[in-house]
C-alpha cells in the first residue's frame, strides 16, 4: 500500500453524481488531495452488463493508481455492486479499495435491528438486490423495502430541485405504501444528497435519512486515521479528470461539488 | 418494390415511442397489417453515435425485409437523423422507407411562411440540428426554435402524465422564452403524443400542435393510396418484435399503443 501521507485519494463514478461523495470528504478532510475520475464517455452504467462496467473499472483503476492514489473510493452504486471485488483483488497491496454500499450496509445493520428500513435507488441499484443481499448476511433482523425511483436521477440532472416540481415527484415516490413505517431511508444512488432536504421535509424528521455520502466519507477518515495515513498538509491540487466533455457538465459538476470544478480530459478510451 | 397489397408495413424504434406512430397509422388505415420492431437492446439510440445507429438500423431492416415488408418507416427521430439516407439505399428498390422528421418538415414548410415555429425534443435530436437544417432547405423564411426537453422522456416512461406533475414539468418547459410567440409547435419525439393534450391546454389553442405520429401516418395513407398499395382486406396479424425483453416493457406498450401488445423476443443481436 501507498503509505506517502500526502499521497492523493482517488474517487470514481461513471458521471457527476460520486462528486457528492467526493464533497463530503473533501468537507471532512480538507487537507486531503482528490483525484476524481468521471467515465462520462460510458454513463450512466446502471444501462451496461456487469463485463462492461467491471473493464472500464478497471480502466479507470489504472488511472487512479498512476495518480499514486493510497485510497480507491468507488463512488457509484452500479460500479460498486459489478466490480467492487474485481478492482479490490486488481488493486491488491497497492491501496486500499472502498466502495458506496458497504459503509451503508454496515451502518445499517448496527442500528436498526428488527426494525424495518426502506431503500430508494436507481432500477439497476433495486434490481441487483445488491443491499438486500449484503444486509441479509450482517443482520437478518432487518426488514429491508426497496423501492425505484427512476426519474430522480434525470429531474436531478436537468436541475429540478427544491422547486414544486421536485416536491411533488418526490412526494409521489415517497408516499408509496411499500416504505410505510419504515425507522430510515437509505439514499442508495450518489445523485441523491442532493435532494436530502426536501425528502427530509417529506417525513418531517420521522425517520432517519441514511446519505451514503456522508457515511461514507466518515469511514474513510476512521480507516486513514487508524492506519497513519492522514496527511497534516496540503500537497497536492485536487483533479477532475473525466473521459469526454460534454457542454453542461462543468456548470452541473459546480452542483455537485458545490464549489467551482476544472474539468481536464483524459481520453483513457480513444 | 413489394407491390403485394396485402403485405405488412414495417415500423422501428429503439424501444416503445414508436408505437405512438403505430396506434396512428393503425387507427388510419386498420385494414393494414404491422410488423412493429424495437430494438429495446439499444434504447435509447440517442445516446449513441451516429455508426452505431447506422449498424442498428441495417440490422432491423433486415428483419423488416424477411417479413415481406411493403413500407418501412423509421419511426424514431434519432434513427431518422442519423441512418435514414443510409436505409434507403439499402433497401434499395424492394420497399418505400420514410421516416418521422421530413413529413412533419414538410407540412410546415408549407403552412408556416413567415412565422416562427418551436421544435422540443430530446437534447440529441435538438443538437443535430435534423428539422433545422432541412427546413433551411424548403422555406427559409421560417424561423425555427428549438427547445432540449430532456425530463420529458423519462417523465412519460415513469407513467407521470396527465397529473399534476406532469403538468407543472411542461409548464416549466413552455414558458421558456424561447418559445414565446410561436405559431406552431413541433412534438419531436415519438414519446410526446401520449402528453399532447396537456401541452394543448398549455397553449389553450392559441398554438397548433404539430404531432408527429398524425402527420407521418396521413403522409404514409396518401403514398400507399397513390401507388395502389392499400390493403382491401386485412390478411395478417399484426407482430410486434423486440430484441430484448424487460418486465415493465408489455405494460407500457399498452398505454403508448392504446391497446393490449403481444411481444415477441427477437434475438438479432444474439
Amino acid at each position: 500500500m501507498n503509505t506517502d501521507n500526502s499521497a492523493p485519494i482517488g474517487i470514481f463514478d461513471s458521471g457527476i453524481g460520486g462528486l457528492t461523495v467526493a464533497h463530503k470528504v473533501k468537507d471532512l478532510m480538507p487537507n486531503e488531495s482528490m483525484v476524481y475520475f468521471g467515465d462520462i464517455a460510458h454513463l450512466p452504467y446502471g444501462d451496461k452488463s456487469a463485463a462492461a462496467i467491471q473493464a472500464y473499472s478497471i480502466k479507470v483503476t489504472d488511472v487512479l493508481l498512476q495518480q499514486g492514489c493510497k485510497l480507491i473510493l468507488i463512488a457509484c452504486n452500479s460500479a460498486s455492486s459489478a466490480a467492487f471485488e474485481l478492482v479490490r483483488e486488481y488493486v491488491g497491496s497497492k491501496a486500499k479499495v472502498f466502495n458506496v454500499i458497504d459503509p451503508v450496509v454496515d451502518h445499517v445493520s448496527k442500528n436498526y435491528s428488527n426494525q424495518k428500513v426502506g431503500l430508494i435507488g436507481t432500477k439497476q441499484t433495486v434490481n441487483s438486490n445488491a443491499y438486500e443481499f449484503r444486509l441479509k448476511q450482517l443482520n437478518p433482523s432487518i426488514e429491508l423495502k426497496s423501492l425505484a425511483t427512476p426519474l430522480l436521477v434525470p429531474m436531478i440532472e436537468e436541475g429540478f430541485f427544491e422547486n414544486r416540481i421536485s416536491h411533488d415527484i418526490i412526494e409521489a415516490y415517497l408516499k408509496n405504501e411499500e416504505l410505510d413505517d419504515i425507522e430510515a431511508l437509505i439514499l442508495g444512488c450518489t445523485h441523491y444528497p442532493l435532494i436530502k432536504k426536501e425528502i427530509n421535509k417529506f417525513y418531517e424528521g420521522r425517520v432517519d435519512i441514511l446519505d451514503s455520502a456522508t457515511i461514507v466519507a466518515k469511514k474513510l477518515q476512521l480507516f486513514l486515521k487508524e492506519q497513519n495515513l492522514l496527511t497534516e498538509q496540503k500537497f497536492l491540487k485536487d483533479r477532475f479528470l473525466v473521459s469526454d466533455i460534454t457542454a453542461s457538465f462543468e456548470a452541473s459538476a459546480k452542483i455537485f461539488f458545490h464549489k467551482e470544478v476544472h474539468l481536464e480530459k483524459c481520453p483513457i478510451w480513444d
